[in-house]
């Protein structure tokens, strides 16, 4: 165990359990508003989630945030995207300037985006031979991480990510904490040909076989992981710190958090899988974390899109079982 | 053909076909987009429909209109359903006081509700043993649905429904415009017994055994129909008039626009499918007009709250391209 794990498992070990007198509560109003049992059922259990980890019967979403970390990829060299790296920088700017589809969608849900660089400019290790951080480097961004949400008064947060290269490191991490073909967890990313996607392939067997088989999950996710999927790792033990409910994006966040549920189980019952990618690691992430996701639209972008596009069936989720009315307070009986 | 038929299929007939200079220039620039090409493809094709039909290039859902049309059905007296037809008229009550699910969620997604009276404590004939409707109430409830929507000043429309039984005329009047089973288009509605539900299924038996085989689809909707039923589908004709988009609801609303596409191919080409029921007849409609859900959540309330749940990401839809700064105007190449 490094350092890292240690101190993640020491705040996961004393995180709070869910609130499960609001959750019990939320169910059984879901169960008696205006309307046959059941027949908003996924909503109503999204509402008791909320509720639980809210830690109140009148849960809401009214002030989410979205923080969104960026950084740059030393595996690029080995030709694994569509994109120069370049593009990293040049995305930076759009989405602190908000013409990044981050940005107008979280102006177009409500939510507050918060954008950390945690390594433009300055990739991580090309993890194809050498691992991506350095214990110093993993340990300043999962800090980061944990401070930008430490900073925000959120009743829900998402995290999203952005750089050049994310797939590859994403489908290493997964490849290595879960084993099975480094094949099946390796996808297109922004649309890679079949050159690229099979130096996707062997870079990720390369990162895999550079790896201590007996490697902690956090080691992984520094050796095998970049800047924000360590940032992402950092921000989901905070939020579950502080009972704040996450809303997840799809491969590269879900990779991200991923190492924390094998460290310790429980660390991401505070998360709600926003949507389904195509990526076919995601798939096989969300099956392997038992989570079953909102929306599946085929959206395979990052930024924190996927959950962002989830985020108002949340909203509605609670308004269907707080602001409806009971059988009993309409004067009914069932 | 019946005087209803006509009067359709001549708006129909005169109705404008979709702009597809706008849908096209949004096609473009989805495709040059900061954002990999086709990352977030299903958004992108609903901005360049939604474009399309309202006749913009700078589409936007900001005034949506929500009109849920609601009435008694004499079906009821076969025991159809798991609720007193008395239930309709609470609910009718809950929708205009502001606490009923449809309406608490456009308030939340920011629609504004329209509730119309068609019917209620005006049940229309048990379709089991005699037509929903005369000739001169179907021409009144179907002008209701018309009127409301000329009255509305909105971008966007979804219609919904609510009246005990009514999944029961749904199923007959899709059984009888497309044949096959009665059991395959009869469904638990609210969430019947087996006992229940095999009653339905001799009630929609008994309706379609009623009606003449050349019968014309509205002839189809007035005999086997609901008053709801009836609204919805001149509600579609005049929103299809008007090139307003439409967010299509559940079973019973796709039910009671189904007539119009055997009347007329090109009479939904202004509605994108919000959601797919459990209810199995709804998925076999969407197959039959050919629309693919964007959610599928089990909902199975009506009301319009599967249309209300997808409405948000018809927003985002059209920010996403809209608001977001093509590589071009971000001084990138691709």
């Amino acid at each position: 165990m490094s350092s890292i794990d240690e101190i993640a498992l020491s705040v996961l070990e004393n995180a709070p359990a869910p609130d499960e007198a609001s959750g019990s509560a939320l169910r059984d109003r879901a169960a008696n508003v205006l309307r046959p049992a059941g027949a908003l059922a996924r909503l109503d259990e999204v509402c008791a989630w909320l509720g639980s980890w809210q830690r109140t019967k009148t849960p809401a979403v009214e002030k989410p945030a979205v923080v969104v970390f960026v950084a740059d990829h030393g595996v690029t060299t080995e030709g694994v995207s569509a994109y120069p790296a370049e593009v990293t920088v040049a995305m930076l700017r759009a989405l602190n300037e908000g013409v990044a589809t981050a940005a107008a969608m979280s102006r177009s849900v409500g939510a507050e985006l918060h954008v950390v660089d945690v390594g433009v400019g300055d990739p991580t290790g090309n993890i194809a031979v050498e691992p991506a951080m350095s214990a110093a480097r993993f340990r300043v961004c999962f800090d980061a991480g944990r401070d930008a949400v430490a900073n925000v008064d959120a009743d829900l947060v998402i995290f999203g990510e952005m750089g050049i290269g994310n797939t590859t490191p994403a489908a290493a991490v997964a490849a290595t904490l879960f084993g099975g073909p480094a094949e099946e967890w390796t996808g297109r990313g922004t649309g890679v040909d079949d050159e690229t996607w099979a130096r996707k392939v062997r870079a990720v067997e390369a990162a895999r076989a550079r790896i201590a088989p007996d490697a902690s999950p956090m080691e992984i996710l520094r050796e095998a992981g970049g800047a924000e999927l360590a940032a992402i790792a950092g921000a989901m033990v905070e939020a579950r710190a502080r009972s704040i409910p996450v809303l997840l994006d799809g491969f590269v966040v879900t990779a991200a958090v991923a190492p924390l549920a094998v460290l310790h189980a429980g660390a991401l019952d505070n998360c709600l899988a926003g949507h389904r990618s195509p990526e076919p690691g995601h798939a096989m992430l969300l099956d392997k974390l038992g989570l079953e996701p909102l929306l599946d639209l085929r959206m395979r972008l990052g930024e924190a899109s996927g959950a962002l596009a989830a985020l108002p069936l949340v909203r509605l989720a609670a308004t269907v079982v707080v602001d409806v009315a009971t059988f009993e307070e309409w004067g009914l009986t069932r």
